[in-house]
C-alpha cells in the first residue's frame, strides 16, 4: 500500500461518481481486498439506502457500497462507526457540508470547466472524511519527532551537489525530467550560486504497517507539498463536530491534535520574505494554469495579506518567461514587481513543462536571488533516488552527527533498493505483491504494483536496461484498514479505508542562523482500501485529521 | 422604480448569463434608459475587454455592456469607480471572489440541480456588488429610527383582528392566497387565540427617490425576511476590501456601517427559544423544498448552535403536515421534537401551497404554542394592503401614540392608494409611468409597470372589478442612478445602477414585556438600472453594502 499519491490527483483523479439526486441511489464502486493477508473473507451485500428522514430537509442519500465479513482488527475507538444510528449520521453529513461550504473548505468542481481558473465559480465541499480517523498517540509523537531532523536533513544533502549529481546520475539517463532538473543544478554549481536564504515546507508521508507497527516513510515531498491550506480547515471542521456530537458517539474533540498547518506555513514564507528585506517585493506564488485545488493556495495568501501585508502573485512557468527579468543585482522581477520568495506549488512534474518555455522559467528562478522554496537543490534531494539512496548502509551518517537523530529516521525507512540490485530484482520478480516499483520524480501516481512488477522487471530485463530505468523499488506497506464514512459530492459512502499521514515540516535559515526548523500541522489522508493506488485513481481518497488513540 | 422585489428573486431569476470562459467573451444584457427623466441620451458602445493581465493568474473578463454619455447626477466618492485602473479591478475581483469562497458568501448554482437541495455541492459566490454603493448619512439615520416605530407598529396592528380582516376584506374576494390566511386568521380569533411571545424578524425596504430626495418605504416584509445571514457577510468582504485597497481607492472603510445582521437576528431567535423556556425544544426553520439561498439561512442555524447550543431542523410545509402534531398543551411537536420557535423561510407566496396540506400545515403552526415568526397576524400586517390602509388619513393614530413616531413613519410613505380611488386610477391610466401597481401578497416579482399599468386597468374597468382587483396603486420612486461594477458568476461587469436599502427589525415580547426592539443589521440589494423589475428578471441584482456619504 506504499503508494505516494501526487498532492493533486487526490482531488483531480476521478472516474467515479456518486450522484444521489434526482437519480435512484446506484452504487458504483466496486471494492477488492485492500490487503489479502489481512481480508481473506468479504461478502458482498450491496446496497443502498436513502439518509432523508433526518431532522433536516434533506435528500442525501449514503451509498453504502460493501458490508464486510473481516478478520481485519478495526482501530478501536472508531470500530463502531459504520453502526452509527442512520437519522444521527444524516444531520452529522448534513452539519459537515454546510459546515464546509460556510468555512471554505472547498475546491473546484472537475465538472465546471471554469473552476480551475475563475476563483468563486464551480465550488465544491472538498472530499472529508466524516469523523477523524485513529492514529496511535506514540506514532503521532514519533512522526512529529522526526520533523526538525528531516528539515535539517534535507538542507545538509541540498548543499552536497556532488552526492546530488552521482546519485542521481543514472536516474539522469532514464528520465528526461530528472535529467533537466539536473542540468539546471549543475549550471548553479558551475555558476558556484549560493542560496544564503533557504526555505523548505516540507511534508514527509507516512503510512502505519500492520504487520511491524512500524511508522513508515512513504516520501518526503520537498516540492509544492499541498494540503496546508485545507487540511487545517478539515480539522477545525473535525473539532466541531466533536464539539457538537462527540457526547453522543464518545468521542473527545481534544484528542484531535491542534493543526495550524495553513496558518503556520504562511507564517514561514511571510518570515523568508522578511529575510530577503524588500518591503516593496511580493512573495510569488507558482501555479498551474488550471488549478483546482486554488483555495488550499488561497488560505495561504489571505494570512500573508491579513497577518503581513505582505503581497502575493500567481503566476504560471509560462507568465514568468514572458513576464520575468533578471536584473544585475539578481533580482527576480515578473510584470515589473520584485519578487522576494517563489513558492512553487507547480514544477514538480513533467506536466508543467510542456515546452522550453518552462524551463527557461525555472532556470530563471534558479538564477535569481529570490529565496526558492524550493531551490533546485531541495527539489533534488526530495527524489525517490535520494531517499533510497539515504536508506543505504552509512549513508545518513554523511550528513547527520547525531546518532540518535540517525537512528530515529532509519527506523522509519521502508525498504529501498536500486533496480541495480539484482538480488532484490530477483525477489521482487517472484514476489511482486511485497514491493511497489516507483518512479523517481514527484507528482506521484505512476506507482507499479502486484503482477506488473513482475511483467515491467521482466520487460526491463529483456530490453537490457533494468539498471537504468527510472525507478526504484520499495517495501510495500500494509497499513491497518479500518472501517470509515467518506463525504465526497454531497454523498456519505461508507468504506473500509487506509490512510496516510502527512507531517509538514518548515524550514528556514540565513546564511547560519536557523531561523525557523519546526512542525508545521499535519495532513491526513484517507483512501478506500482497495488494492494499490485504486482508491486514489477512483477519487476516493479524502481529506481527513487524525483522533489519537 | 418602485419594485418590491421577493428576497427570492435576486437570487433565482435569471435569463441572462454571462459567460467568458471558455467562450469568447460575449454581451448579452441590454440596457434601456432607467428614467426617462435622468437619462436622456445613453451611447451603448457594447465591447468587452480581457482583465487577464493582472498579476493574478487570471482569466476573468469584465463584460462592459454599455459605456454611457448621460445626465445623471453621479452620488459623489463613486462617482468615478468605472475609471478604476483596469488591472487594479481585476485583481480587487479576483480578491472578492477568492475572499467569497473562503468565507462562505455563496449559493447554489442555479445550472446545478441538486444545489437547492445537498449543501456543498454546487457553490457559487454570491452575486455582489464589488465596492459599497454610497448613501447619504442622514437618509441612513432617517431609515434606523423607524425601526422600532414599524416593528411596534406591526404588533399593535397584528392585535387589532378586525382591522386586519376589514381592511383585507375585498382582497379576500379578489386573491385565494390573502383568503386563505384571512381563513386561518378568523379561527384564530374565533379559538380566541393569544401569542403570548410575539416574535418578528421584519425587513423595511426603502428607495431614496431623487427629485424629492425623500427616503421612501417600498415595503415592509413581515415575514420570510432574507439575507440577514448573507448580507452581513458582504459587509465584510467589503470592509476587508476597503482596509486592503481603500488606501489606492481613496475609501474608508470605516464609512461602512456595521452590520452584523446575521448574528443579530440568531441572537434574536435564541431569545425567543428561551422565553419559551422548553430547553429540549427546537427552533425550526419552514424552507422551501428547493433552496438556493440556503447558506444565508445556515449562518443563523450555525450561530445558534455554536453561540446557544440550540438546535435548528429545517422542514418544508409538507413534511410538518406529515410529521408534525398538537399535544393537548399546546406544544407543536414535529417529527417528534417538541418545536419553540418556527422561524417562516417559505409560505410567504401561493407556491409554497401547492395543497391542502401545506394550507393544512400552516394551521397546525398556528394553533400551536410554539413562537411563530411571524404569527398569521403579523404576516397579514405586512401585506401591502394594510400598508396602503395605513397610509390613509388618521389610520396611524389608531395604533401609535407620539405624534413625532407618526410624522417619521409618514414622512417615508410613499404614494398608497387603493383601486377603490377613482381619481387615482383616472390619473393612473393617465400617466402610468407615475404609478406601479402591486398584489398584496408577498413574493414579489409580479409589478406592473409603464403601459402595462394603463392597460391593466382598463380591463378591470371594462371587466367591472377595478375594486376588487388584488392590487393597490403605489407612487412610482425614481431613485438615483449611479456606476457600479457588478460581480456575478465569477464575471464583472459594469454599469449604472439603482439601489434599495433594507433595514431588519428585530421585535420580541413576552405579555407585556418588550424584550427586543432593535434594528438588526441592514441589506442592500443593487441592479441594473435598467426600467422596471427588468434587472431583477435579467438576475442582475446583486447583494451590496452600503457607504456612507
Amino acid at each position: 500500500m506504499g503508494s505516494a499519491h501526487s498532492s493533486c490527483s487526490l482531488l483531480t483523479a476521478s472516474s467515479t461518481q456518486h450522484f444521489c439526486f434526482p437519480q435512484p441511489p446506484i452504487c458504483v464502486s466496486k471494492l477488492r481486498p485492500a490487503n489479502q493477508n489481512q481480508i481473506r473473507s468479504i461478502k458482498f451485500t450491496s446496497h443502498s439506502f436513502r439518509c432523508c428522514s433526518s431532522p433536516q430537509n434533506l435528500s442525501l442519500r449514503c451509498n453504502q457500497v460493501g458490508e464486510f465479513e473481516t478478520q481485519v482488527k478495526y482501530l478501536k475507538t472508531m470500530a463502531d462507526i459504520h453502526g452509527i444510528d442512520q437519522e444521527l449520521l444524516n444531520t452529522i453529513v448534513y452539519d459537515a457540508l454546510v459546515w464546509s461550504s460556510l468555512h471554505g473548505l472547498v475546491v473546484g468542481d472537475k465538472s465546471v470547466k471554469r473552476s480551475g481558473i475563475v476563483p468563486g465559480v464551480g465550488l465544491v465541499h472538498s472530499p472529508i472524511a466524516l469523523l477523524p480517523g485513529s492514529f496511535p498517540e506514540t506514532h503521532w509523537k514519533q512522526a512529529c519527532e522526526l520533523v526538525s531532523i528531516f528539515n535539517e536533513l534535507v538542507d545538509r544533502v541540498s548543499l552536497d551537489g556532488k552526492f546530488l549529481q552521482e546519485s542521481l546520475s543514472r536516474t539522469k539517463k532514464a528520465d528526461d525530467f530528472t535529467s533537466r532538473l539536473l542540468d539546471i543544478h549543475s549550471k548553479m554549481l558551475q555558476m558556484d550560486k549560493k542560496e544564503e536564504i533557504r526555505l523548505g515546507l516540507h511534508r514527509s508521508d507516512y503510512m502505519l504497517d500492520e504487520k511491524t507497527k512500524l511508522l513508515l516513510q512513504v516520501e518526503l515531498n520537498t516540492i509544492s507539498s499541498s494540503f496546508a491550506g485545507l487540511s487545517q480547515i478539515v480539522s477545525k471542521l473535525h473539532s466541531d463536530l466533536l464539539d457538537q456530537y462527540g457526547e453522543v458517539l464518545g468521542l473527545d474533540s481534544r484528542m484531535i491534535p491542534e493543526n495550524n498547518s495553513g496558518n503556520q506555513s504562511a507564517e514561514v514564507l511571510a518570515k523568508a520574505w522578511t529575510e530577503y528585506n524588500n518591503p516593496s517585493a511580493v512573495i510569488m506564488i507558482v501555479v498551474q494554469a488550471e488549478e483546482r485545488n486554488m483555495y488550499d493556495q488561497h488560505w495561504l495568501s489571505v494570512h500573508l495579506r491579513k497577518r503581513h501585508n505582505v503581497k502575493t502573485i500567481r503566476k504560471t512557468m509560462a507568465e514568468i518567461d514572458r513576464e520575468g527579468e533578471l536584473q544585475s543585482d539578481g533580482t527576480l522581477l515578473v510584470d515589473g514587481q520584485a519578487v522576494a520568495v517563489v513558492y512553487f506549488r507547480a514544477g514538480y512534474t513533467p506536466i508543467d513543462y510542456p515546452s522550453e518555455t518552462e524551463w527557461a522559467a525555472r532556470l530563471l528562478v534558479e538564477q535569481s536571488s529570490a529565496v526558492k522554496c524550493p531551490s533546485i537543490s531541495y527539489h533534488l534531494a526530495g527524489t525517490k533516488k535520494i531517499q533510497q539512496e539515504l536508506a543505504k548502509p552509512n549513508v545518513l551518517e554523511r550528513f547527520l552527527d547525531n546518532k540518535e537523530d540517525i537512528a530515529k529516521i532509519r527506523k522509519c525507512f521502508a525498504g529501498l533498493w536500486s533496480l541495480d540490485d539484482k538480488d532484490i530484482v530477483k525477489k521482487a520478480i517472484e514476489a511482486p505483491d511485497l514491493f511497489v516499483m516507483k518512479p523517481q520524480r514527484e507528482g506521484g501516481g505512476n506507482n507499479i504494483y502486484g503482477d506488473d512488477v513482475r511483467k515491467t522487471l521482466v520487460r526491463l530485463q529483456k530490453e537490457g536496461n533494468v539498471e537504468d530505468a527510472a525507478y526504484i523499488l520499495m517495501q510495500r506497506i500494509f497499513p491497518s484498514v479500518y472501517p470509515t464514512i467518506f463525504v465526497r459530492d454531497g454523498i456519505c459512502h461508507k468504506d473500509h479505508a487506509i490512510s496516510e499521514l502527512g507531517i509538514f515540516g518548515a524550514y528556514l535559515r540565513n546564511k547560519d542562523k536557523v531561523i525557523v526548523n519546526d512542525q508545521c500541522g499535519y495532513l491526513m489522508r484517507t483512501k478506500v482500501s482497495s488494492s494499490n493506488e485504486g482508491g486514489v485513481a477512483a477519487g476516493f481518497a479524502v481529506l481527513d485529521s487524525i483522533y489519537l488513540t
